[in-house]
C-alpha cells in the first residue's frame, strides 16, 4: 500500500542526506520525494511516497519525529488530498509527430508544448493515473527523455 | 552560480542516499531535487539545482559519472531548456480570501484551485520566478501551508 508523508523540516544542509539515510538504514525505499523551501524561508516540506504496512508506516513516522530538525510529520488522508506531478517528455519532431493531434491530445490535461528546432517537450501536471494515461497516448511517437518531479501532495481541512 | 543537472541512472533502491551522499560528502548543497522513473522504468531521471562555480560543477559531474549505476550526466543549458516547479498553497478560507479574485489571479499562471470546507489548495506550475511573483500577489492571505516539487528539467534539441 502506498503511504504519502509530508514532512515539515528545518532547512538545512544535510537534511535531504539524513531523510535518505534513514530510509535506506530501515530498508524502506523511496517511490517518489519532492522537496522545496516552505512560504517561511527557514522550514522545506518534503513529500515522499513509500510502500509499506500501517506498522512499518508508524515506524518510519517515529523515526523520522526523532530527527533533530523534524518540525512535523503526516500521513496524508488521500481522499482528502490534492496531489500531483509534473512530467516533462522529449520527443523527436519526426514524421510520427503530428503537432496538430498532440494539441488535441494535450489540450483535456491542459498541458504545454515548447517547440525546438529538432524536438518538442510536452509539459504535464496531473494524477499519476492520468500521466500513465496520457504516456499510453503517446507511446507512438519517438520519446527521447523523460523527467518527473515526483508527487506534491497537501490536505484540504474540513470540518 | 546555478547549475541544472539532468542525471540518467539505473532505477535501483538506495541511488537516492548514494547520490545525495555524494553531494553532503563534497560539501555541496542540493538547492533543488526531483527524482522520477522514465518511461523506461529501468532507469530513473534526477533534476538536481546546485550552486558553484564552473571548476565545482564539472568535478562534481565526475564524481556522479564515476558511480556505478550513473548512465549520463548533463548540465543542462538553461537558455534552451524547458524548467518548471509545481508549488501548492493551502490557505485559509477567511474573509480576507476572495475566491473571485483568486481565481482572477490565477488565470495568467493557469492555475487551479480546490476548495475544503475551511480551506483551499491552489496548485501553480510555472518557472521559479512567476513562482515568486504569484507568491508575493497572495502574501496577504492566510497561507497555512507550502510544498513544491522541485525543478524539473529538459533541453531541446536544436540544430
Amino acid at each position: 500500500m502506498y503511504s504519502i508523508l509530508s514532512i515539515l523540516v528545518e532547512n538545512k544542509p544535510g537534511i535531504l542526506f539524513k531523510v535518505t539515510h534513514l530510509f535506506r538504514s530501515r530498508n524502506f525505499n523511496i517511490e517518489s520525494i519532492s522537496v522545496g523551501v516552505t512560504t517561511d524561508h527557514d522550514f522545506s516540506r518534503m513529500t515522499i511516497v513509500t510502500i509499506g504496512n500501517e506498522k512499518q508506516i508508524q515506524q518510519i513516522v517515529k523515526q523520522i519525529n526523532k530527527m533533530i530538525d523534524t518540525i512535523d510529520v503526516k500521513i496524508l488522508n488521500q481522499n482528502k488530498s490534492v496531489y500531483k506531478e509534473t512530467v516533462l517528455f522529449k520527443v523527436l519532431k519526426n514524421s510520427k509527430l503530428n503537432i496538430t493531434k498532440l494539441n488535441e491530445l494535450l489540450e483535456p490535461y491542459n498541458g504545454k508544448m515548447y517547440k525546438g528546432d529538432i524536438s518538442v517537450i510536452i509539459e504535464l501536471t496531473e494524477t499519476p493515473d492520468k500521466i500513465i494515461a496520457f504516456e499510453e497516448q503517446i507511446k507512438s511517437y519517438n520519446i527521447l527523455e523523460t523527467a518527473r518531479t515526483g508527487i506534491v501532495a497537501l490536505e484540504n481541512n474540513e470540518h
